[in-house]
């Protein structure tokens, strides 16, 4: 087995993403020591039952002392909160990350308050499930998936570095991209799809004509998919979209443009604009599939016989 | 094995629908004899190399000679013309029905043009993949899944009794609603959600300040979902929003109105709001799953852990 990339791993948050580092990290001998702390007393006890860390805290400023690399897994929104808990705490030449879908905001909450010599390195793996929790988490979340950092300019190339092996010993390919752009591209490969999934899901709930048994009952058609993500974690997702509004605001600008553009075709009749978007959109998932982001099961897989691909 | 529930089935296209349909036939006696039509001779040829019935006809009239169930497996907006070129061909007493996706178009087409001692029993089964063509199909693509029929009131209950077992032979659940109700149903259930899914697909690919290539290789936050159902068959979806034209434009005004609502919560940092519709939006899949419409698994099982169940 590969040696650890460093001595001293402090998680900070212990729900799907925290448990699913902490369960490779165990596996692969990523770190020697792993400090695991979150605010709540049952999850912190749970996480104890699983077996998922070294030692144990509710106060995270007693789970960062001498940690190499402290990976902040809590909502985005908390994420100053916490750094100000810890800065006082922090070795020097500590590195300091975090797993959040938002990374402009994570170094606006987290610049000012760490102290000098230590290292901010911003990471966002582009993982998940829509279950929450220490016990959702596996092992294998980030394996061919891809983890993007978000470091500034003039951070220190060897914390980059780590925090680089670190993500790839945990299976990940990864990118590096400035704050601001991985907020743009994030708000339409995850942002928007999740406010428009939230969003059609409330709007079958709500209507009058059509009862929620019959929403359940035929939901095979289409809707079912949506409700997968629309069962995220409520916290997590109201925290992304309060903290990267202009990004989300100006991509769902477009969504709803070309929402419009589709509506006027189908109450006009213009079959041709809607057979050349559907024609359009099918390569994009085949792109998706060959690039190993994707099953090509049809379904998902999910209710098909084996062996049946597309 | 259980009898057949009649002696001729003729299916008209062979697509992912019709030769799933034929596979669930052949596999479970359930009609004596299936005569296959299809307007491409390269899609017959493929039938009939894939033995999926027992004759196989460019003419339509040829197919549903003597036939008592007659099942229109091809687009909505050519079911008419079908419909014209069997109808002088059809049996006294024989049974007309579909698999379209809407219904009061079927109805509107179909009945002015077949004759009188032919029964219409329109259906749909809500059952699907992304996939199309006679490869594409499966026998058991209609287990657990929903099946509805639209007759009119005064159609012969014995025809509407005879396709209710034709689909509950062939794993289907069976329930019964007017045409109207139907499409309004569908248009939550399913065609705003692929009418949506083909939007931010084509959303996505327009987006100058984001690649393809980051497009593709982030698409696991979320993304990647919407693109399933924006491969589905463009023909097959186009005639549906040009057929189920007032009930998607009416569901679709919803859907606008309250992704309007969720906007403006972004932008003024509702964050209560947010969180509301995100907490109820979590029982629905719940729901559909205990339903058994839907996995538990997470991320529909399709790369987690054998045994990871959420």
């Amino acid at each position: 087995m590969a040696d650890p990339v460093f001595n001293k791993l402090a998680l900070i948050g212990i729900g799907l993403i925290g448990s699913s580092i902490a369960r490779a990290v165990r596996r692969d001998n990523i770190a020697s020591e792993i400090a695991i702390s979150t605010r709540s007393a049952a999850t912190l006890d749970r996480a104890r039952e699983l077996g998922l860390g070294d030692s144990y805290h509710l106060d995270p400023a007693e789970a960062v002392r001498d940690a190499d690399l402290v990976v902040l897994c809590v909502p985005v929104g908390a994420c100053g909160t916490v750094g100000e808990a810890i800065a006082g705490v922090l070795k020097p030449g500590a590195i300091v990350s975090d797993v959040g879908s938002v990374k402009g905001s994570i170094v606006k909450q987290l610049k000012p308050v760490l102290p000098k010599g230590v290292h901010l390195v911003p990471a966002h793996p582009v993982a998940g499930t829509e279950y929450s929790g220490p016990d959702a988490g596996f092992a294998t979340l980030f394996q061919n998936r891809w983890c993007i950092l978000t470091p500034e300019a003039e951070t220190d190339p060897g914390a980059v570095q780590t925090v680089r092996r670190f993500w790839e010993r945990l299976g990940s390919n990864v990118e590096v991209m400035s704050p601001e752009h991985h907020d743009l591209v994030l708000a339409i490969t995850s942002h928007i799809p999740h406010l428009i999934a939230y969003n059609i899901v409330g709007t079958a709930a709500d209507l009058e004509d059509v009862t929620q048994s019959e929403v359940i009952k035929f939901s095979a058609g289409g809707f079912r998919d949506f409700t997968r993500i629309a069962a995220s974690d409520p916290t997590m997702w109201r925290d992304v979209f309060l903290h990267n509004k202009d990004a989300v605001l100006e991509t769902l600008g477009r969504f709803s443009e070309d929402l419009s553009a589709l509506q006027r075709a189908i109450r006009w009749g213009d079959g041709e604009a809607l057979f050349d978007l559907f024609t359009r959109t099918r390569a994009i998932r085949r792109s998706i599939i060959d690039m190993g982001q994707e099953v090509a099961a049809p379904n998902f897989g999910r209710d098909v016989p084996d062996g049946k691909q597309g």
